[in-house]
């Protein structure tokens, strides 16, 4: 939708079961264990993890919101990418499950420790990886979109959770999540 | 060390806390939560979490263990390098704390899954993304290489471990683990 390529994509509107036992494991999702979101490209390969899958689609398109291979901050960028889903997402749902184990936390630290990241991460800088809105930031700040009594009590952290909502179109998104809600309802 | 480049990159044998307790928080360790490893670029970049600091080695050598933006198996690549990160460590570590909880579960499933996802993902062909070995390999056999008994009793994958470790050098990373375990040593 950012890249105004939705039209070249195909979007399969799928339930899930949740965490509550809500929903239902979908026939129509092609993931191999019911999960979203999951991507099958052109070629037919298949594309689970939404780093992995944010990355495919923004190369694809011609890296409009990442850091091509060889640029500067292409270090930066690669490591946030990983650090969404090897660390903020253990880390976060470990939070979730109330769960305080030393193996957890020696591998994967707390909440604390990601809000550090972020911060020291983005200096001064407007953007994780410097000026440019990448899907690094668009990946790390979705978590605290989704779990905003998450969101750190720091300024800086909390302009740029701002900032990255801001240059999304937040009116378009919510349009296409009722769309898609009203979709999945009538076809239960 | 399997691309030669080993003389180009610096490397800084530093000591870690293990889970066990022992070991110690390095001084000379540069990441921010003494964890390893860490790579610092020379434009002064930090990358932390294996799997970005593989894709940002092979990328400044010339993709030899990967595959390129734009090429075919691009998608599967992207998808078991994020998929390591995300979803098999994770499970892994949840193995190891001998944790069973129903959040941890419906988010990285367990090993069993894993072990099936790795045996669909081969099918026949002799590595992961077709019949070059990559870094996606490499990192995603690393898991069993550590633990060894949780390989799957399954002969595709047990022979695709074998493959992977055949493509390495295993006697030169040997010496080389000797090496920095005895430089380590005399540090302490």
């Amino acid at each position: 939708m950012l890249m105004g390529k939705l039209d070249q994509v195909k979007v399969v509107i799928v339930d899930i079961v949740k965490n509550d036992g809500s929903g239902r494991r979908d026939p129509n999702n092609a993931h191999p264990e019911g999960k979203v979101p999951f991507l099958v490209t052109d070629e037919g390969d298949t594309i689970r993890e939404s780093a992995a899958i944010m990355m495919y689609l923004d190369e694809i398109f011609g890296h409009p919101f990442s850091i091509k291979p060889g640029d500067a901050g292409r270090g930066s960028f690669l490591s946030w990418m990983s650090y969404y889903c090897g660390v903020l997402e253990p880390a976060m749902v470990v939070h979730f499950a109330k769960l305080d184990h030393p193996i957890l936390k020696s591998t994967f630290r707390t909440m604390a420790e990601v809000s550090e990241q972020i911060m020291s991460g983005l200096g001064d800088k407007p953007f994780l990886v410097g000026d440019k809105l990448t899907i690094a930031d668009i990946i790390m700040a979705s978590a605290f979109q989704w779990a905003p009594h998450l969101i750190p009590e720091t300024p800086t952290v909390k302009a740029w959770i701002k900032r990255v909502e801001g240059a999304q179109d937040g009116a378009g998104l919510e349009a296409f999540e009722t769309q898609a809600f009203s979709a999945l309802k009538m076809q239960a």
